[in-house]
Order: C-alpha cells, then sequence, then structure tokens
C-alpha cells in the first residue's frame, strides 16, 4: 500500500497571506509596504510572533534580514525557505510574502505532523527585495553575496532624505553580521510568476531554471528644433521621426532573433515636447533579456551597430549601455527535486525561467538555490490587481513541503 | 531722366534695431521682452520718445497696442505699418520688433525728405503677439478682430497670477476703446521669416500671399502596461510599438500628399516612462499646415480614418481635434505692390506663403492686409540665435517705403 502524501493546510495558509494582507493594505485590496516602513514592521513582528509560537529561533542580521529556524537533531547547514516582506507602492497580495508565508506552512506542517527534521530549516525574509522605498532592488542579498557594499547600502536615502541604515534602527530590525545566512544545504524561494505564462498555458506550477541575462541601453538621438510651421518638410532633422526609423529597425531585428527573446522600450522621452516645434531630441532605453548568452550578446551587438544603420539625414545617435547581468543558472538537482515533486503530485507544470529578478539569483552564488513560481492571473504584479488563486498558492506550497522532505531524507 | 528712388537710412535702421535689442538683452545676445514686463515698458517708452521726436501723436487702446499717427493732409483712413515688441523667453532680436521699427525708419525718411502725405500714416505695435507670458498669442489682434472676447483676454493670468488686466494697468499702458484700430487703407506687416525658404534659395525678399490653414490633433494610443522582464513578446500590449507604427504610417501618407504640406508631432508623451515597464499609453499632436484647403481636408480625412488603419493587436486609439484655421489670404493688390517694389529696387524676391501664425492675419478680417518676410539665417527663430543680415532687413524696410509711396499715390 502506497503511503499517503503529507500535505499542507490549504485554509490555514489562504487565512495567513490575508492576515498578512492587512498589514499596509490598501483602498482597493493591494498594499502598500514599504521596506523598513511601519507596515513592514508591523508585518515583521507578526512573522516573528508566529514562529516563535511553533517553537522557531528567531535572528536578524545587520541588514534587517529575519531568520526563523526549526533545530535539526544534526548539525548540518539548513534548508532555507523565504522571500521577502516588503512590496512596492500599491503593489499586490502575493509578491514577496508568499514565499515567507509558504516557508511557515511547511515549518508549520512538520510541527504539527511532529516530524523532527535532522537538518535544521530555517525560514528568511530578506530585507528590502523591491528596491521600492531605498534602491537598489535586492539590497540585501546583494549585500550578503558580495555584489553590494554594505557601507554604500546603509547611506542610501528615501525621498524623504532617511537613510536605511537609520530606518533599519527606527524599527528595531537592525541585528548582528555573526547572524547572516553564509552556509546552507539548499534555498527555496517560492514566488508569483509576475507574467502571463503559466496562466496562458493552463498549469499550475512552473519550475525556475534561471534567472535571464539581459542588457540595457540609453539611445539618444538628437536632431534640430525648428518652427513646425515655416520649415519645409525636407529641409528638417526631425529627432522624432529619425527615432520612429529606428524603433523599427530594432523590432524587426529583433522580433527575427528568437522567439523567447523579449525586448523593452521602456522609457522614452521627447525635447522639447512643444506641438509647434519639431523635436530636436529623443531619448529612450531598450532592454533585453534572454537566457542564452549568445542571444544576449547578438542584441548588443546590433544595438552597437545601430549607428551605421544611417538615421535619417542630419540626425546623430548616441548609445550608453546602463547595464547588464549574466544568466543565473539554479541547481539542477533541487530543480529535479521540484519538478518531481510537482509531478508526483499530480500537478500541471512546466519549467521556465525568470525573467525578473529575484533574492534567488544573488543567494544562487553562494547557496545551491531554485525557485518555484505559480501563476499570476491576467499575468499582473507590482498593482493592486496582483492575485493567484489560492488553489494554486496551495499547490506551491505542497510542492515546496514535498521537496523540503525530499532534501530531508538524502 | 529717371527719378532717383527714396531710401531708407540703413545705419539708422541698424542703430535702432541694436537699441530696441537692449530691452531685455539676454546674455547670449538674445532678449527676453515678455509681453507688459518692465523690459516691454522700457521698449514702449522708448518707442513712444522715438515717435513724439517726429512730431507722431502717440495713442493706446484698451489692449494696450500703441498707435504713432503722422498726420495726412486729407482725411482718409491710415496707412498702417507696424508689429509688435513682445518676445518669447530667450527669444531673438529681429522678431516683432523688426516691423515696428520698419514703420519709424520709414516715417523718418518721409519726415526728413519733406514728404507730408495726403493719407496720414499709422505705426502700430500690437500687444502680446507671441502669447508667451500670457496665453493666447495674437491676442491684441484677435480682440481688435472680435477673434477673441475682451473680458477673458483681461483675466488670463501668468505663471504668478497676475492677470494680463493687472500687468497693463501695472506699467500705464491701459489706454481707450475708441483708440482701436477699426478703419484703415491698407495694413503692411514686415517680419522675419522664421523659416529656411529664403535663405536656401538665395533670395531677399519673401513677399507672403497667405498664412496658411492647419488642423491639430492629440491622438492617444492605449495598451497595457506589463513586467518587461516576465511579458513574452506575443502577449503584451504594447502602446509605444503600436504608436511607433502608426507615426510610421502617418509619415508615409502624409509625405505623399502635397510636397508644401508641412507635418510635426511635437508633443509627445510616453506613461508610465519606466525602462522595466511596456508602456501603456503614449499620446502625441500631430498638426498639419497647408495653405489649400482641400489638402488640409485630406490631412483631417486620413486621421479621421486612422481608426480603421488597424493598430497593433490589443491597442486602443483616441482622436481629438485640438483646433483648426482656415488659411488666410492677404490683398492681392497690395501683394503685388510690395512685388512691384522689390522688383523695381533690384532685390530677388518670391512669393511664398506665412507658415506661422502673425498679428497680419487676424487684421486681414477688417483691413487690405499683406506681409513681407526677410530671410532668417538658418532658419531660426524663438531663440537666442536668431538672426537676419543688417542688409536684408534695410531692402525689407526699403520695399515697405517705396509700397507706401505707391499707396500714397493712389
Amino acid at each position: 500500500m502506497q503511503k499517503q502524501k503529507l500535505l499542507i493546510n490549504g485554509e490555514r495558509l489562504k487565512k495567513e497571506l490575508e492576515r498578512f494582507a492587512e498589514f499596509g493594505r490598501t483602498e482597493n485590496n493591494g498594499v502598500t509596504r514599504l521596506s523598513l516602513s511601519k507596515e513592514d514592521c508591523f508585518a515583521r513582528d507578526y512573522f516573528r510572533t508566529c514562529c516563535e509560537e511553533i517553537g522557531l529561533i528567531v535572528k536578524v542580521d545587520d541588514m534587517g534580514c529575519m531568520y526563523a529556524t526549526l533545530e535539526g537533531s544534526e548539525n548540518r547547514p539548513p534548508i532555507v525557505i523565504g522571500s521577502h516582506l516588503d512590496s512596492v507602492k500599491k503593489g499586490g497580495r502575493f509578491d514577496g510574502v508568499l514565499g515567507v508565508v509558504a516557508g511557515l506552512e511547511v515549518v508549520r506542517t512538520l510541527v504539527e505532523n511532529q516530524i523532527k527534521p535532522k537538518t535544521p530549516i530555517t525560514l528568511v525574509n530578506f530585507t528590502n527585495e523591491e528596491g521600492a522605498r531605498f534602491e537598489p532592488s535586492m539590497m540585501a542579498s546583494g549585500v550578503l553575496s558580495g555584489k553590494f557594499e554594505k557601507a554604500l547600502m546603509m547611506k542610501k536615502s528615501d525621498s524623504e532624505g532617511i537613510t536605511f541604515e537609520e530606518a533599519l534602527k527606527d524599527i528595531g530590525y537592525e541585528g548582528e553580521v555573526e547572524n547572516r545566512l553564509n552556509n546552507a544545504s539548499a534555498f527555496l524561494e517560492m514566488h508569483i510568476e509576475q507574467g502571463p505564462i503559466l496562466e496562458n498555458e493552463g498549469l499550475s506550477i512552473g519550475i525556475v531554471e534561471c534567472v535571464v541575462g539581459m542588457a540595457c541601453y540609453e539611445i539618444e538621438i538628437t536632431g534640430e528644433s525648428d518652427h513646425a510651421g515655416t520649415t519645409p518638410m525636407n529641409m528638417r532633422k526631425d529627432a522624432l521621426f529619425a527615432a520612429n526609423n529606428l524603433i523599427t529597425e530594432i523590432r524587426k531585428k529583433l522580433s527575427i532573433l528568437d522567439q523567447e527573446l523579449v525586448f523593452t522600450i521602456g522609457r522614452v522621452n521627447v525635447y522639447p515636447s512643444i506641438h509647434t516645434v519639431i523635436p530636436n531630441k529623443v531619448i529612450f532605453t531598450l532592454e533585453a533579456r534572454h537566457k542564452n548568452p549568445e542571444i544576449v550578446s547578438s542584441v548588443k551587438d546590433f544595438i552597437h551597430g545601430l549607428p551605421y544603420l544611417g538615421l535619417d539625414e542630419g540626425c546623430e545617435i548616441k548609445i550608453t549601455k546602463l547595464w547588464e547581468r549574466d544568466t543565473v543558472w539554479f541547481e539542477p538537482e533541487i530543480c529535479r527535486l521540484l519538478e518531481q515533486s510537482a509531478k508526483t503530485l499530480g500537478y500541471s507544470n512546466k519549467r521556465m525561467v525568470s525573467g525578473a529578478g529575484h533574492d534567488a539569483q544573488f543567494i544562487a552564488s553562494f547557496v545551491p538555490s531554485a525557485m518555484l513560481f505559480v501563476p499570476s492571473i491576467n499575468g499582473k504584479s507590482h498593482c493592486e490587481e496582483e492575485r493567484t488563486t489560492w488553489e494554486d498558492c496551495e499547490k506551491g506550497v505542497n510542492v515546496i513541503l514535498d521537496t523540503v522532505l525530499a532534501l530531508l531524507a538524502k
């Protein structure tokens, strides 16, 4: 006879997600829970209470990251589960918090079933993933992984001039550097997809193989401002028309490069932007993302070649690389376990990539890591309309639980 | 023996233009002489003094327009010459003031040659042609011609909340309604071209046959904002890409409509304009100008048909007409006299249109009017680099003088 699979408590998970959604709840049922704000502090305190109630030991590191540990019977590096509790302004009820509450529900399930793990299990809440109050995003995981310098981050200030360091002290969440996550056997981050793919394909679970690499450029077209009424068409140096032609070329070329490539012209400014004046300048960003470094490389080559494409007569082009990042691949063995768990539980699933950045991409540099996605309704996130069905949330956490059990059995 | 042509004093003209350029002079040799400002007041006072010195009678109307009259030996409607003394912020030394100083130089030449005209000659300075401090532009000539309502204009306020009426009283230039220009035999406005055509064709004089008609629209494209990293290309509703395709279509179609058509997409705003977010809205203006009402009509038909062209999937379009104006034709007989004067004086010239608006287009509704253009170096105006050669200024004023003499001889 086959052994009954251990499952989480879906009702409790839903109740807890609804409880967290009260911290910074907005009029339209979203949340504003900026990092280290009063609302974030309330959520942190509540999370600490939940953890302590089931016997976890809660520690805080010097970046304000919270770690709640269920002790193991052996002194092994812990299995870490978590994400972040902060949100953007008028963000959603699932982004980040779902990964933290998932971990809590997994441990609650173990505890109530009196499963005493050999390996410790640590729940984590990474500080300031969103970067909505203090730039950059993924600040704490960036410091933990050595990507960002702590002293620099401490001085980052919000729109009111309050520094990260001051805010951290204000809410009483400045802990010790020795509490930092530094050695772990695995890190599992469950998150909403923030895109439409799973929903579109009717799937419940995404096993995330990587966070895709990207390159982001700023392109500046300079022409000449003249009077819209008095300058014949053939004597103009219209920066907007030049930019328009260029964007058409960019779309034409990048569209055929690879089906999975995404590229976006998101920030666009036209100058002087007066209806009776021919534009003399257009500045726009062009970013492109793909898991394959060769594709990203082709995009970069194409962008660097734009000046030689030939602009509209008399206009000039300047190209500045703003930044780029390489693809971060997650631990294949953990991906395999996640996929196996999803299959065993009978949940529809696929392997996919993450186009967005997450703490796991930094943590992966020193802990074997992987991510699991659940569907975002209409692909929406970072907005009050952000939703995931309770059913999909429950399925996702069951996959995490099953994978943790598999890791514990090793 | 052929009679020697009467000519103006080029040196005096240059000196006077340089004198006026001191009122509101900017660091880079332009002028900021906003309507009814202190600088405008100084220029007005100086103009009044110049006029009174040669025996002209200066009156001011209820819109602050100044009229300086050289009396005629007979009681006839006057020949009126003039333009405006106000400028845009960081504008040029010729726009407007040239037409006023031209009139002054013409009358000075008549007076010093003891020519006593049968018909009175009135120099005019129209208040607030630029609309740079108080919108709309051509405010006073608009009121004189019944296009704008005086009570409404009096309440227009500048960026500091000062109304037109208050500013008019502050500088002491609120005159009487009975002084308004209402009956005249001709109005001549000399102005810089503000475009590159005359310079490009190597000509000194433009006889302006009309101010071209125009139509101005606002076009709004709505798509959907999604995450730039997580949304596959085929699931996007990218308002920028939709707008880009539309602009390509607009250019393609309008470019072949007529060679003299000018069209401009000047004001462009993209929302939310964040590099990691797919734009959900693009709003841009499209204005087109042509002397032939049928061409303007074709443009309007095309714009109204844009919604049926087919946008990128999922995006929507909204079209709003902001305003339009019909072509204003100038008095053919005065145009003929201007052309004849230019030819007699041996100055290279052509008939042309004005793509920009001028006081003369409103005055033409009740006074037989015409305009004369002189070349703008590099087509520049409304900027500190605005220039016209002294030689071209002198030629233009000589044409005005010769035409006035021809009108007086009638």
